[in-house]
């Protein structure tokens, strides 16, 4: 913790579960591309004026690693994701040095296949990596983001992939934001841990298309009185993730949470499918179709249809550094548990929040509020996990 | 006004501008449907649990009249509706009492082709028409809602048609509603008249369909710092409306405020057009489709397409009973000058209030608890013009 | 057979399997109303200069029977598509009398639950009916037709029910068609009895909304040499038709259809699925959405989307009395076997012929020139099955 | 003429007015990519099947110039198109050499501002740059191509660009494709001299996008007999074209070439507009939005609707490769006069064809075999201008 930090600002670490995926290329690409002036902050909430004074830590200050399972390197990835469209043709190139440096910083994740490390063996392997990156770059902290393909519904008692990731977390004392369906920090034998870690933590399931349109189509129907009588959703992308999600248990995960914030935000239960599509052709580019049926006055039939096309990767990096910047700052600020304030980001928010993505902002802005007249907590330092702590508000 | 609400409810006039049109007749057969069990009121957001002991005046109490200068009776009117789709098939027979009884407080309005009257004449006869129905019904009081096709922009310092309505309003001490694009009240020669008159209003340009939509994406590429490049519409629409907005100086007034409304909520204003197509064959029913073009992080490209189906009779028609409903409340507990906090109804509204339809319906809900709480203004009457008042806030 | 059809016109059976359904109410609803002159012949392609002359029976000869299973009569039928929509409000009035008369000839079909009935019994109780309806009506001829609920892809030996009728059909003499996915006369097991029987016969699975569209789509790709990378669709319907099809097996005999068009039109078989959702507030309309990602030259991504709103009774029902009539002179001119000629109507068709419409079009139009030349085959009349006849070209 | 095409393949000029905009640049670069074997030739119908043994010069045989009154060079406005994703990222460098010859066969075109030369003295200086390319490459032939920008609807007698152009290739002997709405060699003044000149020619308005889909949704719903109401579109798109079409004069002469192939396609002029919109944003990219409102049996309004992204120099590119081969054949096979069985390629066909895609398809491919069993004309060469001559059929 610095007491000037105009002289030695902190330094925060960025710890990617998943993080040679395209998400956490972009992310990490972009951060160096802003950061070099190269482009504007586009998609960052983070760098608008409501975020002013607010001590979040700068996207200088960040630091990336992660674990991973695949090897394909960083720059390798980022030059697939330009041939691609997704990131600027000659960005891979321009920031070549800080996507090698993170590159550096990966370490292989787990569990393997055939591996047999009980899971809290493969517990503290992870948080080993964990605590040595914030060592090894002198950092003030670091947030773990799950960034992984999401993995299907667990069955039975033990710890999901996911879950292990989040575990080695709150071991490693690190505040954690899963941005994926998968359970991670969700499941019931997480529970107590976090809780006692005192650490605060986000999720789940990054709002980035469909359902960012969801929650703001949802709360309309529902402000306006109008009887939504089917919502039927259609959704197509290629790339990692949908072929992640051709796995119908995996699909489900996905469909759990997108059905639940259209509940939230209409308050009733519609007819209608979502369906998730691999088309590989498709590549890292979403298409999204939503048929929404709705009653007017005297029963009138209406009809809204949507069509997003978007790229997940590039809608969801600069949620990834909002999400590491904001966590960061949180526990710096001594928040702990569940920031239901970041309902904003997430389908499937923790905490209790509002649904519709008006009233998220508006807690978003509340936070921003809190976080600027907040002074630095007494951390005790990453590593040195708390004592038992109560929710953080 | 009665101080014993459950022995003599009182009874509130509603004097429709346009009264023999669609919207008008909607509105009055469906208010008869609704107050007879027939049909659920959907889309009435005065029936949400919201509104709740607000001290709205009951559907029941309603009493419908108007000007219009067109002689198609209501009821044949109704039956032209359900021929095409906007009413039930069974509803013109069924209410056919009720519209009966509003056509016989429908009189001619104006100017009429080769008037001679001059424009104090004119609002005088207005004005008279509206007292008459008022103490033939023994009415509390009575709200002048415009739903008169759209007039040109006006040019030159004559008032125009609308705004002579308006001025009679005054002139009959009732509350204004304009939910045209019509200049209406917002003439500035009317300006001090509103002032001085103490009454409250509201206004201008129903949010029904695109612009509804538009409120609640602007807001959220906005709050997701997402670059709008390009917002592109065409409307299509038939019956009155479409040919009336053939006229481009018609549709320019219509366009304005669907601009602005976007600018509003974007914070900018961003390229592209928007198109109104007169499609006879269309009939009531309204096609509005939205080409959205935005940049994601780092420049990506991304797009979003809405269409939307509606029936402009079926949205606009539960909104109008809102309105009157309201503003007779506004009205009855003392509220004066422009409802700013029913912003959440129009394109562009009266007063100073947010553009985001979530913090509409926020403000909306806070005046519902005013009224919930406010007590029945010392009430001089209908016809009887208050001295000068203040701004209600 | 006639020797003078102005004194004695012939009279035509259309035997409809599924005669209570919704595409029978409406063709046996609508050929009254064409017939009385109350609407134009929009959608019958027989009624267009094009098939003057070729000897097709007209409208007023046709006399309508069949089998169902379920026993809401047609006249309560027609009441019910009537609110929804599908009809005019007040056709079924305008025709009761001749939806009572085909009321009337409706029988129950087979098999019910728990039939013990052998296969054989079965079909010749089938038969019976088919048969009876020829003989009371004093018809030339009777054209079986089938537009029941799709079956599930047969499993087994067994004939499923939509071959027992198609079995009957050829014991009682009568051509077949098949407007279904439905095995029908497909079973493996017909074959030899569709040779032997030298009656006409066509299907199979009326080409009515999406495939329609992609039957003309697909050509337009493939003749502009542009690279179909991705087809991706979802078609959303209630009715009946949509309960049936959320039956996997169903949906999979329906798919079936569409995907095979699909690959014939385009040449290459591209990635992409195809969902059938049922959405029972949507009724008797559907709503299908494709998506079809194309690169251009040098490997330019572009993409096509469709929105089809149809309503399919509306859209299947002036093709069934089309295939009837067709099928009928086509019996009546000695033509047997499969009519290759009316792939124009059918996703899956019989026999060797074009999968674009356009070429579909010229071929139906070839077949009008040599109906129009036909003399009347010799007849042997229904009832009594014809020895082994070659093919008819 | 080589007798001996195996020993000496003929060399074929393609002189392109508008020859530094998107189109032309997209046409020299992809002729070198598929040449060299790094693309393959998506979209061009002379490189399927049909069009073996046709006699067609090969791409390799191509010789790019033309005439521009933009100095950009060739090179530069490659890599501006490769950074809008027109052209894959790589090509400009790729074909580079190729790019710099075609940019050395440029040559101003006129008039220019205050241009003081006579009609006569603009055309003979524009005939000359053309003998004078064939003439430095040896040509066997060269195809003069309109690619330039739209020009409004010409008033007065005066010949617009295009015709000078035009009038300009006739003057030196060659071919003509107009494949834009202007004039060309439409022009009434310049009927005698298109006859009296012997050589082919064709156009005009290149059928890209939205007319191309028209051209088969058209036939279908007339083959269907489903009456079409209403007929609707927006296009947007950016780049020159965007610009030039802003211009309503402009837009007119696009438009009329629009709705002519609707309603030769239709057989009816349905209610609707259809608006061009210039959308900077959108650079060479194109949308077109239709919305189709029709009527089936018993009048049921169904409607559909088509968006269509396409890359509009992508899809004509290849046309253009298509047509300067095959009017470079024909002229070769000795055919003169209107090439209406190049209807496919165009909105508003030259000479008498059919309007359905389908049918012009089959006529292209009738071409393809007479042209296979075609000899070589007795070909003058290029430069000396043939005789009267009678009309190719």
């Amino acid at each position: 913790m610095s007491a000037e930090p105009s002289v030695s600002p902190s330094r925060v670490g960025v710890w990617l579960i998943g993080a040679r995926g395209s998400v956490a290329t972009t992310a990490v690409a972009g951060c160096a591309a802003v950061t070099a002036g190269l482009h504007p902050p586009t998609g960052m909430v983070t760098e608008t004026g409501v975020f002013q004074d607010a001590g979040l830590p700068p996207l200088s200050s960040l630091v990336f690693g992660g674990h991973d399972v695949v090897d394909c390197p960083l720059p390798k990835r980022a030059e697939a994701l330009a041939a691609g469209g997704v990131l600027p043709h000659d960005l891979p190139s321009a920031v070549g040095a800080e996507l090698e440096a993170a590159e550096r910083e990966i370490r292989i994740g787990g569990p393997l296949r055939g591996d047999t490390r009980s899971e809290d063996e493969l517990v503290e392997d992870l948080a080993r990596d964990i605590r040595d990156f914030v060592r090894r770059g002198a950092l003030d902290r670091a947030v773990v983001v799950n960034v992984a393909s999401t993995e299907p519904v667990p069955e039975g008692d033990a710890l999901p992939a996911s879950s292990l990731y989040a575990a080695a977390a709150l071991r490693a004392g690190c505040p954690y934001v899963n941005f994926t369906p998968s359970a991670g920090l969700h499941h019931p034998r997480l529970a107590p841990q976090a809780t006692a870690s005192g650490l605060p933590y986000a999720g789940r399931d990054g709002k980035t298309g469909q359902t960012l349109l969801r929650s703001v189509l949802g709360p309309m129907f529902a402000q306006r009185a109008l009887a939504v009588r089917a919502w039927s959703g259609t959704n197509l992308l290629g790339g990692g993730d949908g072929a992640a999600l051709a796995d119908p248990a995996a699909a489900a995960a996905k469909n759990a949470g997108k059905e639940r914030a259209l509940a939230d935000t209409l308050g009733t239960v519609p007819e209608g499918e979502t369906h998730i599509d691999d088309v590989p052709s498709l590549g890292d580019w979403k298409t999204a179709w939503d048929h929404i049926a709705f009653d007017g006055f005297l029963g009138t039939r209406m009809v809204l249809q949507t069509t997003w096309q978007g790229c997940d990767s590039a809608l969801a990096a600069p949620l990834i550094l909002d999400l590491a910047r904001l966590v960061a700052r949180a526990h710096e600020a001594g928040l702990s548990g569940p920031l239901s304030e970041l309902g904003f980001y997430f389908k499937d928010p923790v905490g209790d929040g509002p649904a519709a993505l008006g009233e998220q902002y508006a807690a978003l802005v509340d936070l921003a509020g809190r976080l600027r007249t907040a002074g630095d907590a007494e951390d005790p330092g990453p590593g040195d996990v708390k004592g038992p702590a109560g929710e953080h508000r």
